[in-house]
């Protein structure tokens, strides 16, 4: 086998088989193929695709390529949950409480986020003290003992995938599906869980920018899962406006404390309430979706599953009482009420948009040095669609730092105010 | 600009502009781009190809990135030929002495072969003596006493082509129409001729395989020429079979100058006489096409041309009298005559073959560290298209290596011989 003949056969659309793409990625890490040589397979896999079979086989390969995390001691159905990423989005801390106060175990890696706002670990660090540098032991403690926990993904997870995205990244392909999926889909196989709930966002705040674009992405995702037999479930779910009110990470936490005490926004709980559902009908705990939803929503209004996330992030060191006292903790030195300028109804359109400003207030990192202000980020005080008049707050700002004019300009570019009600859904689609 | 700017926009198929393409190419140079960075537009511009706008700004900066031949002190029309390469392929060494005895200066920078058979200067070098790497002043001293020179190129010459061809050769983007057609044409334009007669070979025994990738070629290097307001015509000739009967380098170089004395075979005469005679309507000594060919043959009928290939070869301190005394001077040890095993009418097939053959038989390199023997190689005894009886030698297989019976079953495999008679023509299409 050589590097001329696969390349070959990629540029002429012809399928590698299992072996090669093996043989081809190992190759790579043992630097036996440079990186010019897998850059120019990598425009080749842009331009041609692969099929199921390649993206499973080159999915396999990035999980191969480094250490996998055995859970097979961990007792009952395991459940995993991912978001392709948006603007303010939580919901994984709201949905592993509920999924885990049926019994279902939640045993999850997680990442930081770079860009627009935190990532869950990010999130979660808003509890002062709370880890998620723990030690497999202790990940199994809590999980076994609360029913649920995150763990921050070691450095080292899944190398191929990680020396690919870096060359990916300066090579101009990033875009394209099989490698995203492979990419996504290897982080979650490297932990055996039972099912999985992958919610794809699309939308100008989302990586997918389309909905063909997220359902080929879709339709990637499941055929590697397919391939691999592991259960799984997509939502594709709308990020041309953010996900629920709260943008930021103490105010994202809040939300979601709020939602597992029956206070949540609409769309945010109807968002959680489905990939519940979906993960227990998948747990086989209900036959029907629609029975599983109701029962959801009834945990979530009682707040029967709120005791679970405080155990959890207890249970990882973290100061819990902060969320509870939350005016005092995440007090800010300025905070901007953004007002409407004329009267009709008020509709959230550029979610990326929404992201950039909450990353200039403090809420996330443009480089990975940057340290992230807890309490900074937006809160849209309006919900979209609805109706609001002239000087009706639509969002408020929260920063520490001192105010930049450019931001009331972002601010008014991230919504429209119009004569017509128009409500969008925030799950275009669900595919199992 | 960045290089994600301009991956972008040739991933999306839009075109590069002249500043694009040249900033691209000095960033190359100047390691600013990394070769991973043009690993992959490389395989881009494999998948979209180029216009013709992009590919001229290609050559334009593959140009300028090295050193350029001032021959504007030589006096007269300058004509210069160039052939995509073949088996038996020694035009270059009629052609120039025929175009120099009209008073045409014929100024060509030469290359070695790699692979099947020596390259000119490999040829040229049977002459003991004969000098290639002759100064620029010697060069055009040569040239306006003989009427013609060539000199090896310059190593560094067009650095940007060298660097990119040795990245295309390791990253599967050889095969790339534009990519050849820059390559080639910017080693024709750092030396101001007034015009350029092209030998596009396709078959077998050549790069292009088809008709329809000659044909690409030959329009992006008549693209790459309008651009650069460069005269310049294509011949596509046949390389299924080789060119002559002659295969190797001394042997060539005796056939090349039987042609001069009117002894040529029939298909490398036609292919020499309307190169010529092409160069002579360019050169505007001829208004008819048809005119100047008979004219040229004329010349080849009567030898008036070859006291000039004489000349150079000694201009350049080569001992020209071993031509005329070749059996004493390229005798060889074992000479393998192959037999027709029935009678009909021959016809070689396999160019590419027979140019295999002749490297094995010691004619040309492997690698570049091989020696070449200039006395090995093939004379084909039959004529393509003749008819011949069984036991009649189809060719002869010259060597100083000891035989090794697989030779045999090579050359056997490189003819048929069928009740059917076939010609077929050697020049398939002129493009002007």
């Amino acid at each position: 086998m050589t590097f001329a003949d696969l390349i070959e056969k990629k540029k002429q659309n012809q399928q590698l088989t299992e072996v090669e793409i093996d043989w081809l990625i190992k190759s790579y890490l043992k630097e036996d193929i440079a990186d010019y040589q897998m850059a120019s397979m990598l425009m080749a896999i842009w331009f041609n695709g692969m099929t199921e079979k390649e993206t499973a086989a080159l999915t396999k390969a990035y999980v191969e390529s480094g250490i996998t995390y055995d859970i097979s001691d961990i007792q009952g159905f395991k459940a995993d949950k991912h978001s392709t990423g948006g603007v303010g989005d939580k919901t994984t801390l709201v949905f592993a409480p509920l999924v885990a106060s049926y019994g279902i175990k939640v045993c999850k890696l997680s990442g930081r986020g770079l860009g627009q706002t935190g990532g869950t670990i990010d999130k979660l660090e808003s509890f002062p003290g709370w880890k998620s540098e723990i030690s497999d032991n202790e990940f199994k403690k809590v999980i076994n003992k609360v029913g649920m926990s995150l763990m921050s993904q070691n450095e080292g997870l899944v190398p191929a995938d990680k020396k690919i995205y870096a060359l990916r990244d300066v090579t101009g392909t990033v875009d394209s599906i099989p490698l995203i999926a492979a990419s996504i889909m290897s982080k979650k196989l490297v932990i055996e869980n039972d099912s999985l709930i992958l919610d794809v966002k699309m939308g100008n705040g989302a990586f997918m920018k389309t909905l063909t674009e997220a359902e080929n992405l879709a339709q990637a995702m499941i055929g590697i899962a397919r391939q691999h037999n592991r259960q799984i479930a997509i939502m594709i779910t709308d990020m041309n406006k953010p996900l629920g009110k709260a943008i930021g990470n103490a105010l994202e936490v809040k939300e979601a404390w709020d939602s597992l005490n029956g206070k949540g926004p609409e769309d945010f709980n109807h968002l959680v309430a489905t990939a519940v559902a979906i993960t227990l009908v998948q747990a086989q705990l209900f036959d029907d979706f629609d029975i599983a939803y109701q029962s959801v929503c009834q945990k979530m209004q009682t707040g029967e599953a709120a005791h679970i996330f405080e155990e959890f992030v207890k249970a990882q060191h973290g100061n819990f009482s902060v969320i509870k006292n939350y005016d005092k903790h995440f007090a800010v030195a300025n905070s901007l009420e953004i007002k409407a300028m004329s009267s009709g109804y008020v509709n959230f359109t550029n979610a990326n948009q929404l992201g950039l400003l909450s990353m200039r207030l403090g809420a996330g990192r443009a480089t990975k040095k940057d340290k992230i202000d807890f309490a900074a980020g937006i809160y849209l005080n309006a919900d979209s669609g609805s109706r609001v008049n002239k000087g009706d707050t639509i969002m408020t700002l929260f920063t520490n730092k001192g105010i930049d004019p450019n931001w009331i300009d972002m601010a008014y570019q991230t919504f429209e105010i119009s004569q017509k009600q128009t409500k969008t859904p925030v799950i275009l689609k669900i595919i199992k």
